[in-house]
């Protein structure tokens, strides 16, 4: 993996990206890493699944953890608000 | 779009997924929606870009989200346990 300021070149699921961004080097690594990890996982439990799809699941599986968490984290604030 | 309880057959990025989930059918509506939505955005920023570039780009910018939100999430609940 090839680095430098807020940009890095990695591998996801055998494709390789050059990516740009505000996080550090590390952060999109690290990323990177996690999605490639999140893509081989969904793929050894559907043998026929196209890379597209793959990825589309990969993206609805982290969209749902996102909601998930904006939610508990709006409860804490409220609670913090004395709201509950 | 189909639906029934925990079920739902969507449309993203022109493929028809038939999606499972703990979710009711209309959070899952919602969440590929969103998903759809980012792709065809990134799409229209980078022409040239495969379906799986564009859902992998996809699933990057959602998981950089979700860590960010974890780390506020995390300052909340330190400073409500008084170590900060």
């Amino acid at each position: 993996m090839e680095k430098q300021k807020g940009k890095a070149t990695v591998e996801i699921f055998g494709e390789t990206y050059t990516l740009r961004g505000d996080d550090d080097p590390e952060t999109i690594i690290r990323v990177a890493a996690f999605i490639d990890d999140r893509m081989k996982r969904i793929a050894r439990n559907n043998l026929r699944l196209s890379p597209t799809r793959i990825a589309v699941l990969a993206a609805l599986n982290l969209a749902e953890e996102y909601l998930r968490l904006e939610k508990d984290y709006q409860e804490l604030v409220e609670m913090i608000n004395g709201e509950k």
